[in-house]
């Protein structure tokens, strides 16, 4: 197991209807050394990648997404969440449909700061059916700007948000892959990590 | 004037109704250099303060809380806002009124995350009304836990949620503290800063 496996076994609670709460260190308590071993990684994964910005999305990839940005020297730039359509200026707009919550979110970021230039590396906590995701993804190529990885903590591999974002041909790290979860006894299997 | 003044004058727009725009360094984009700078000078002016957590409040607080906790070595926790009452297990919420959204939000922490023992940092991009704040400080309170001080980015002097926390015996440091913006020229004026 790596570093975020062993969290996750450690202090991550599996629940019914494969929810795994990882609220104590990834997404509303915040551990910050593990943020930075989560930095030191994907810089390794990405060792070979040119990147000039991080984008991630609200609330609770901001957080990740500051600390590994220090391990490429990037700012960060967040998407905002919103219901509503009530937006001042330039914006690049996605409508992107959460499966959990079961509403259309718009996912928004301002035209000014993404650049047909930019390389970006996606950050994000989670990975499930990929739906932020992919209104991300769709908001940087609106933008003419390359995605250039996508880095997620956590994948639920037994959803399909990691195949689709694969066969689409992105290049996708993920730290921890869970391939089941068993509320019963709260044990939780990973998929093999690259050595 | 210190470097987040220069970088509000710099790069912030001010506009009509009191609005300071910061959105590309500080609340949209992120420069983690400057959330850098702020930790250190967050550090120096509570050297003497004993803190072993950081709480804040989604979405914009949250990379600069995550950026500063590790010049404290502590974790982080930010608040969750919501609309709803759809809480599962046991969560601490305060109730807020927004004055520029002119709605009211519950501002809610996960009671296993704040302890009576905690000395409690809390860290927000802006005060202005300091509704957001009052809530975060109500949690602490609830908890039983010690507000052992406030870091704010930028403070607007000029109205009152300042004001009010300092009356209220909280050591409140505001980081640069705006006098007064001119919309027409885009001139801003600080108030003096502790040397």
């Amino acid at each position: 197991m790596n570093f975020l496996e062993k969290k996750i076994v450690e202090q991550g609670v599996v629940e019914k209807g494969n929810v795994l709460k990882v609220d104590r260190f990834l997404n509303h308590q915040m551990d910050i050394e593990l943020f930075n071993e989560m930095g030191k990684e994907f810089k390794k994964r990405f060792k070979d990648v040119e990147i000039n910005k991080i984008i991630t999305i609200e609330a609770s990839g901001i957080g990740i997404a500051c600390v590994v940005a220090q391990h490429f020297n990037v700012p960060v730039v967040f998407a905002k969440k919103s219901k509503s359509i009530n937006i001042e200026g330039e914006m690049y707009i996605a409508e992107v449909e959460s499966f959990t919550h079961k509403c259309k979110n718009q996912v928004i970021v301002s035209k000014k700061l993404i650049n047909p230039e930019d390389k970006i590396l996606i950050i994000d906590d989670f990975l499930a059916n990929g739906c932020a995701l992919q209104g991300l993804i769709s908001i940087v190529n609106d933008a003419g700007a390359e995605v250039a990885g996508i880095g997620i903590a956590i994948e639920k591999g037994f959803q399909n948000g990691g195949k689709i974002i694969r066969n689409l041909g992105y290049r996708l790290e993920s730290l921890a892959i869970v391939q089941s979860m068993d509320p019963e006894n709260g044990t939780i299997k990973f998929l093999p990590q690259p050595v």
